[in-house]
Formats: structure tokens, sequence, C-alpha cells
């Protein structure tokens, strides 16, 4: 099962999850000016980063979006990023949020599990409703391939739907959480988590810790943390026990080197720095907890 | 506003909505065994159903997943199928169902109304919340671009979030359906439709009456017919006084051809055919339920 894999990966390397949502801005000018297509420009920009969090990151999340924005060239460079993280032996959250139905759902679990951009988890949106997860799950099964649904995210906008109160007293991403974790039991590792993990914003502390006690056998990759306002004491009431969860950290890690004067010349070691300091921050906080 | 444009065009050719959501088991042996690339294949076969089509349909839903899983040549192959509509000057409605926030949902709207990947409507969808539209709507204003929000769907899994019933006796789709008619208030056509639709399916006929009314501002973007099992006058319920929404068919219109013994020398034609049969057979009920 693939969960055992970050499961182990998370007790080696951390909870940080180093997301890969390159925005071309972020590129620092001196990788820009050096190539003559930005999608080299990327793809020399990511394999940086990459190499510079190695050992010190659990998984990259890429976000597909950023890479689609920019058209062919840009998935060129998503597929040639998946293939280095690949290479490099870690593991790939493709942050996709897929969410389709019947044979629609099948060429989704074709398009992310195999061939040009073949991942290792990918993000879903339950909103059509479960039978839309069943062509991932011989993936899950068969193929090491694991799945992160949309529970309870903390933007705003999650009152809209997440947060409707149904009849029977609960919120609507409590039902989600229990109808994805109810399904993730026939999927767990060895470790006691199942490839079918759920996708919840570390913020909203007050509920984390019902949430994490409700739906105890699923894995968390959980945004949100620096850039979105989650600290470290939040996240870790999301961990249970320490390994429950992926953290991901976008911006901040990537970002890092804007904030030195010498940045762009090393935005790798200023990435590894961010990322370690992010480690450690959530380490201690979950040594705390305990 | 697009919606105007879309508007115009079903009162010029019909409800039908093609969808090509090409399976490269659709495309003849004939039109395969012609080409080096699956990507050309899938090109000219989408081109003959287009030409073959384009005064009897209203618009094409492009369905991306179909694309995505044969990775950059796919995508492609859906570029050139998306120039090539825009070349014959009709509709393109691209079937993403992306959802996601902030500037993720900027990447996407980006991705998808400019650039390789242009289209003219994008579906979306809402778990995450309204904030996640809010990068689309800049386009929506002010370079005719439209979305269709799904509401509510015909598949079975629908039950598992959208007919959740909520603590003031609603369905949550309704709910969802409310908050999209509310935004799109500030993108009405003269036509009295918003650019902003929902995707309502044709199915469970007895609650359409009531979505028709409680959404009178919303233009649907109807999927279930033929195949999935609805009836011409199931659709006709949910078009309100005839110009309500567009409705699309795919395997309906793209596999006709397979019911002839000569049918993969002719595929076009075929479709043609069925796009007329299903026109008319719309048409007809409306008329009856008038």
């Amino acid at each position: 099962m693939i969960i055992d894999k970050l499961y182990e990966s998370i007790n080696k390397n951390g909870h940080v999850c180093v997301g890969l949502d390159t925005g071309v801005e972020y590129i620092p000018k001196e990788v820009l000016d050096k190539h003559t297509s930005i999608e080299d420009a990327i793809v020399e920009y990511n394999r940086t980063i990459i190499d510079a969090t190695l050992d010190v990151s659990s998984s990259y999340k890429v976000q597909i979006a950023y890479y689609e924005a920019l058209g062919l060239a840009g998935l060129s460079a998503y597929k040639r990023t998946l293939q280095y993280i690949r290479e490099k032996e870690s593991i790939i959250i493709a942050d996709i949020k897929r969410g389709d139905i019947a044979k629609t759902a099948e060429m989704y679990a074709k398009a992310h599990f195999e061939g040009d951009f073949e991942s290792d988890f990918v993000t879903l949106s339950p909103y059509m409703g479960l039978d839309g997860l069943e062509p991932y799950l011989p993936y899950v099964e068969n193929k090491e391939k694991g799945l992160f649904v949309l529970v309870r995210t903390s933007n705003k906008g999650a009152e809209d739907i997440q947060y409707i109160d149904t009849d029977k007293n609960e919120k609507v991403y409590s039902v989600v959480g229990e109808k994805i974790q109810q399904l993730g039991n026939d999927y767990l590792g060895t470790c006691g988590y199942s490839s079918i993990g759920g996708v919840v914003g570390c913020t909203h502390v007050d509920e984390g810790i019902k949430l994490r006690k409700d739906l105890d056998k699923m894995f968390f990759l959980i945004p949100g943390y620096g850039a979105q306002g989650g600290t470290a004491e939040d996240v870790a009431l999301y961990l249970k026990n320490g390994n429950g969860g992926v953290v991901n950290s976008s911006r901040g890690i990537l970002l890092a080197y804007k904030k030195h004067e010498d940045g762009a010349k090393c935005f790798g070691d200023y990435a590894r720095k961010e990322a370690i300091r992010m480690k450690e921050d959530i380490l201690s906080a979950v040594r705390k907890q305990g």
C-alpha cells in the first residue's frame, strides 16, 4: 500500500510536503534568462528545489493548475517534473482535484496513474459522489496508488457547502469525511491508515480534535501551514500521535529566497533552510503535544 | 455576454450540444489506420464529427479527461479540436469540472480561457465554495466567457452529497443552486439568463419542475439524454419555454455509426442523422409541453 511508503517517508524525513505550485513569477530572473523556453526554466527551478529538499521532505505536491495555465509547454514541464521526482524516489501527490464519474473518471484515473502524468497520489473532489471514486480503486488496490479526497478546506468559501448543517445536526464535511473513511477501510496499510486519505485544512482548531478522532483511520493531507495562517501547533492537532498526515507548504518554501538579498543566486539553499525550519517546527509541536 | 451567443445558437440550430468525449475505441479502424499517431486520428475523427453536425447543433462539449488520459499527445489533440471549433465559429464548452481556490483557481481560469486551451464556457465543481469562482468572474464580465457550475447530477452517487437534507429542509444541491444563481444575477445577458449557468442532470423528473422554477435565471447544461436514460420529455421540463438549456449527447451521436454495417465508412453522416433526430425529438417535446 502506497500509504505505508508515505508513512515511512514521514518517519524518516519529517512531515513536510513541498508544494511545487511553480508560478513563473517565482522563478529568479537568473534562471529565466538562462533558457529560451519557459518550460526549461520551470524544470530547472523545480529540479533545484527538489534536489535541495529531498532528504528533508516526505513528498512533493505538484499543483497541476500552474502548469495547465501555460498550455502544452506547461504540461510538458509538469511531466518532466513528475519524472524527476520519481527518479529521485520521492513520492508525488498530484494536486489535480478532479471529480467526475463513470467512464470520465476512469479516463482521469488513467491520465494520472499511468503514462505521461503518472503520480503516486491524486487529490479528488467529491461533489458528484462516491461512485466517482470507483474507477480509481483498482489502482489503489493493485498498483500502489492513493487518493486524497477533499473533506474540509480552510478557505472562507468552505462555508458555502462544507459547513452546511444537515438535518442530523452534522456538517456536510463531516458526512463526507465519514463516507470517505468507510470506503477507505478496505484499503488499509500496515501503518493503520488507508491509502484513501482526506484533504483537511489546518485552520479551525476547535474542530480539529473532533475531526481527528472521528476519522481515525484517515491520513490527512494538510494545507494551510504558514502562508495560509496555520501554525505548527494547529497542525499537530491533526497529526494524531505524530504521524497521521503530511503538511504542505508551497510559497513558504519556494519564495523563502526572496527575503534575502543574495536569495536569487541560491534559492535552493533558502528553500532547504525553510523546509528544515518547518520540519523542526512541526516536530517540536508534536513533541509538546505528546 | 456569451450566454446570448449560446441562446441565439440554440434558437438557430436547436438544443443539441455534441459531446466530443472521444474515446480511442470510438474511432473507426479506417481512420486509425490512416495515421501514424493517435493524436492525428482523434483530430480527424473530431473534425469529421464537427463538420457533419455544425448546422444542427448549438455547441460542442469537449470532455478533457479523454484527452488528458493520453498525456501530452492527447492534450495536443484537445487543443487542435478546440481550435477547429473556434474556426468554425461554434461554441466550446470545455468540460473540465475543475474546482479550486485563490491563485490556483486563477491559474485554471487562465488555462481554459486563454492560450492553448481557450474555450467559451468551462464546467466547474463547487465543493470548495463560491470564492473559488471569483477568479473566473473578470473573464465572464469582460471577455465573453461563461461558466456551468455543477448543481445536481444524475448519477447514483449524487445522493452522497447533493441530496443531503439540510436543517432547513432543503437538499444541498438546492442550496448550491440558489447560491450560484445569486452570483449569476450580476452577469445576465439580454436573453434573460446568466452567463453563470448550472449543470443539471435530466433524470428525477419529479424535481425538474421545481428546480426550473426556483432557478429561473439559470441556464442549464443538461447531460443524461439518451445513453443515460433521459427522454426528450424529461429534458423539456428543464428547458423553460423552450430555450433554457443545452442538451448534451456524446456516445449517442459519436457511436451512432456502430448500428450500421457500412457505419465506419460514413460515421459523420450517422452522427449527423442522430443529431438531427435528437434535435427534432427535443423540439417536438418542447412543442407538446408548450
